[in-house]
């Protein structure tokens, strides 16, 4: 049993933050897991072409490429900025199943359905140069305790009326157990998007949260019925990576290669 | 245009903790606030009859008790807790508007369905007898954030439809800007709840926010539009006061006199 969901795992590489790129890559394929999530910065820090190779070399799956967005700070989101266009262009070389795409927080002048209307355009013109591209665009709302500060689309219903609105194949959702399973909607929300979810990421809610951004834990050591969740996801048709996304100090703070060991065993259990 | 709006302030007793109820009663009357909010210890703290009386003295409105429920903690909640009985008992006896309902945390078992059906268990049981007693019990979804340590009920939709589930004409809504401010369904969510609005708390969500629970701001000081949300709240029929309810460490550290002026002053242009 515990095989099949082996091959579902992917670790973001934000886990094991003090890793570079090429750390993590030899990490991961230490521990004999397949895939990784990756961050635009990491990539350009070790250059795009040789980044490719390394995840060639290492036979890794890139689960997902973390992140672009940030509409709501743009002064006309429906140009696309060098750097969303230079993420959509990383996720392509690198073979990214997705590119996350986190909106932004509300602007200086506290307009919330400014800032998500801002949202949607960044969203409709990012997803025309993806489109063409062949890059998928997940698009990620954020637990709502993060709406001031990082980001106004905090729940799956909304952001399945963004990509509704936006209307075009190369957007879809992605499902994170700490932004979302708190909701009383999630069932409705998860039937109603289907194929639509592209992407599925894990960790778990500390009682008592340690942070709200850099708190969260290693799947297995909060209250979040993970296990339940995948089948949530699975159900409504998605077969795609598991990825494990860890912000937190104290996970940071620990040996990368325990907490790779701790996610790889723990995994069967919690997905 | 100031006074009108000032005849719906009232100042829910936690803003300011330090004082007991006879400071509070005497401090808002003193700065010719019309309206409070107690709690049901600070009550008995003092005697029910007491502070009956405290409260006719200084002819004061009380515009709602905080708070009762927590039914997912209770062994069986289909039987109303001798606690929430007494707090039904206090709610007619000071003639509160309302009897606040905050429904309880997940419990050991990580159960989240489970727990969101105890307290659908706990309201509609705790129903009968506030309705016998003439009480009105208003039910609040705390924000998401707090789901897995304070209370499971975390959107206006989800009390919605526990309301309506329950079907007594007991039961209708709080709305308190700081839980609810963030959701993109709110206006659908008001329409929705029309006349079943039986409470409207405010404060301000601060940036950054110095704590989940503590860290309430002072209306004027965050960046949610409060204006706007009361002009929504009014909009769907609601006509009540308008509570202020502060949880801060900073504030309660401050001159209480100060904090109420300040309020007092905000409010014609927060509300």
């Amino acid at each position: 049993m515990s095989t099949p969901r082996l091959e579902r795992l992917s670790i973001n590489q934000i886990t094991v933050r003090d890793w570079s790129l090429a750390q993590a890559a030899e990490g991961l394929a230490r521990h004999g897991i397949g895939g990784i999530g990756v961050w635009p910065e990491r990539v350009e820090e070790l250059g795009l072409q040789r980044s490719v190779a390394l995840l060639r070399d290492h036979d890794l799956h890139v689960s997902s490429v973390c992140r672009a967005g940030f509409f709501t700070a743009q002064p006309d989101p429906s140009r696309v900025s060098d750097a969303n266009r230079r993420a959509i262009e990383i996720t392509r070389a690198v073979g990214g199943d997705c590119l996350y795409i986190v909106c932004g927080p509300l602007a200086q002048d506290n307009d919330l359905a400014g800032a998500r209307a801002m949202a949607l355009d960044g969203l409709a013109a990012m997803a025309v140069e993806a489109e063409v591209a062949g890059v998928a665009l997940a698009l990620e709302p954020l637990h709502p305790m993060m709406t001031a500060d990082r980001c106004v689309v905090v729940t799956l219903a909304q952001a399945l009326d963004m990509v509704d609105a936006v209307g075009s194949p190369a957007v879809g959702v992605a499902v994170d157990s700490y932004n979302v399973w708190w909701d009383p909607q999630l069932p409705a929300s998860l039937e109603r998007a289907g194929a639509r979810v592209i992407s599925y990421q894990i960790c778990d809610w500390l009682v008592p949260q340690p942070h709200p951004v850099f708190g969260r834990g290693i799947p297995g050591d909060g209250v979040i019925d993970l296990a339940a969740l995948t089948r949530q996801v699975d159900s409504v048709g998605y077969q795609g990576p598991i990825e494990v996304e860890i912000f937190n100090e104290d996970v940071w703070s620990r040996d990368a290669d325990e907490v790779i060991s701790l996610i790889r065993d723990r995994f069967p259990s919690v997905s």
